[in-house]
């Protein structure tokens, strides 16, 4: 049931212990899902509650600890042996009295590793406040060290059987967003282009099943349109309005986001040269992507091509991402933006995303892609331009685009 | 565009500020999504960056802080003035320099709130230790106080349209619950199943349309029913097998959870005894349900019923649930199990989840319900039975069901 060989997690979990020693950190406490996943193989939706993966230097294997009614879930899904999946009991959970990081203190302690030098994963979703006060209270003599995207920076770099989860993810993006444009029309409400994008989502091919993606689809709409992350209501779609779609398919994990902007109807003349704009400043970034460059010369590359139309754009243009768990499919390290210094290297993945929001509209269109020993390879192929659908719909041609 | 009356909003403000007063708080810094929009309307899929609703004791309206992108939806979605809507750029965002609790704890300090009694969420998802400790460190003349679930407690007894949007929300999980029964079978593989099921999910009804449950729908097979938390495979289903299925119906936020179990083809005697045991556990407990009882003397009908067929269950029975967002659609308030004294009132909302898990099976059957004010009334109506349905597909009956 392994998604990976399991010569492929060993490779993973060398290159953390690398850099686990750089730090100077003997023992990880992974509270990241996707770390988790990465480094164990665990795939579960458990996260709502506290878990961790123990990594320790001088020790072949991780730990596991999460709740009881979960262990049999990580023996299901992991590599490593069952002695190293340890539960805490049900009257842990969501308690006033007991907290799961006692337990897992106690753990330490008992084999030894408590008062060692450890790594906590401290801006990340599923490592509370809360949780490392407990830590810092129980385990006294350990020294604790800021550990946050220690993981997230070996993921960086897809293996090959990654980047094509990566592509399956992005043909279910294609076909999902076929079934978002088709669905927006007057005849039809936000929620029905968001079921039936899901419906794509999830079904996936006749070769490959869906995987939830970490977002849900998003679709702001009208003036709504002026801000990314609404996501959508039971309002009939307006002819005349924009909708932005910003959507990804995902394959065992692994995410191919894609952004489009549909007009229900012909578009305002102002939209319509943004949409040209986007395009333009798109294809100048990508003609300059490849290995060895630095990601803020993309950014150079985008504001080199829009500042002559007066487009100043305050927020980052992108940023890598592939495996992940809700509530982001973004990797957060490396972000297309002024100031970052990684350098692009093969078989690195980007969501690249200049979304542009004014005062009463906004505009996006993403295209996420690989970069190759020469330059880029797209992870979707989908019309690059500012979609225009008929007001109406046309049970015979059900997209009704009208361009 | 609110959803519920501003006079709704403020009576919830008022209720929060009585708790604060009693818990020595001057200011609450709210950063639980669901939190944030049980007061201020604020509902979009922003909380992968740090955000936070901050109400002040002595202030009319609550200030909403966030990211600058997401300024226009904070306008769009809440009640409070636009002044109230406060933003930091977007460098704040993901990096390893900057980090966004700097600039909130600059704004508290500037509006001269630097040096109260300040609250946090300690145990919290979208409230990690690196927030917290940043907030430390500038707000040295705060003191800190720990007001996890504060909120939560204040949202445990529903309004009556909190609770007809959980009613839409159970007809929801209703007709979601005959789509994912009537997608497994032979000819189909889990996610094929999942994705009819988020298609019913997401559409809704004609009167009323769905929303993203919280929690995904899960879906473990065969040996998996010996575990909760896993989602689905790309597997074709297979006779003999047994398949649990947790789902929730979603309107507005609001949720009702619903577990049925399958049986793919006639079930093994173990298993059908099970689901006689589980539903005369749930009938007993739901006979025992009114206004004036503590919470564990629900378990107490559960265990009454069950020992004397040998059955032990170490984990909790259910919770409070209703509003909220991933990962989690349960409240973190009062759960049903041992020692809990809270005592039900009318509109009290809970998910009834008795899950068996065994070394190599197990079986769900759950109820939502809401207490009435002698008794319970359902959320959601579904045969309350282990489901057995034919192995093969019967396009013309399409549900297949044998029993």
């Amino acid at each position: 049931m392994l998604t990976f060989d399991i010569l492929e997690y060993q490779e993973r979990l060398k290159n953390t212990k690398e850099r686990m020693a750089r730090e100077g950190i003997e023992v990880l406490l992974i509270t990241d899902p996707a770390n988790m996943n990465y480094l164990s193989g665990y795939d579960a939706w458990s996260f709502y509650v506290h878990q961790m993966l123990v990594v320790i230097i001088d020790e072949p294997q991780p730990i596991w600890i999460g709740r009881l009614m979960d262990a049999n879930g990580a023996k299901a899904t992991t590599w490593m042996y069952d002695e190293n999946i340890m539960s805490y009991p049900d009257y842990y959970v969501h308690s006033e009295k007991y907290h799961p990081m006692e337990f897992i203190a106690e753990i330490l302690n008992e084999i030894g590793h408590g008062n060692r030098h450890i790594g906590v994963e401290m801006d990340q979703y599923y490592f509370s406040a809360k949780a490392y006060m407990t830590l810092l209270r129980k385990l006294p003599n350990a020294t604790f060290k800021d550990a946050t995207s220690l993981v997230n920076w070996v993921r960086i770099i897809k293996s090959d059987q990654e980047i094509e989860f990566m592509r399956r993810a992005g043909k279910i993006a294609e076909q999902s967003m076929d079934a978002a444009v088709a669905a927006i029309h007057t005849g039809s409400r936000e929620n029905d282009a968001a079921a039936a994008i899901y419906y794509e989502l999830i079904k996936g091919t006749d070769e490959f099943g869906g995987d939830y993606p970490s977002i849900v689809p998003m679709l702001p709409t009208g003036e709504n349109t002026s801000t990314p992350h609404l996501t959508w209501s039971e309002n009939y779609f307006e002819e005349g309005n924009a909708v932005i779609i910003e959507l990804a398919g995902c394959y065992k994990r692994y995410h191919a986001p894609l952004a489009r902007t549909v007009s229900i109807g012909p578009p305002p003349e102002r939209l319509e040269r943004l949409g040209h704009i986007v395009r333009e400043g798109i294809e100048n970034v990508l003609d300059r992507a490849k290995p060895g460059i630095y990601l803020e010369e993309l950014e150079e590359a985008w504001r080199e091509s829009t500042r002559k139309y007066g487009i100043e754009k305050e927020s980052r243009l992108g940023y890598s991402m592939g495996l992940n768990y809700p509530p982001d499919w973004g990797e957060h390290t490396a972000s297309i933006r002024k100031g970052d210094k990684t350098e692009l290297k093969p078989n690195m993945t980007f969501h690249f995303i200049p979304g542009l929001w004014f005062e009463n509209d906004g505009i996006e269109m993403s295209e996420s892609f690989v970069i190759t020993e020469d330059g880029v390879d797209m992870l979707t192929n989908y019309p690059r331009e500012l979609i225009v659908n008929s007001p109406f719909h046309f049970p015979d041609n059900s997209s009704g685009i009208i361009s």
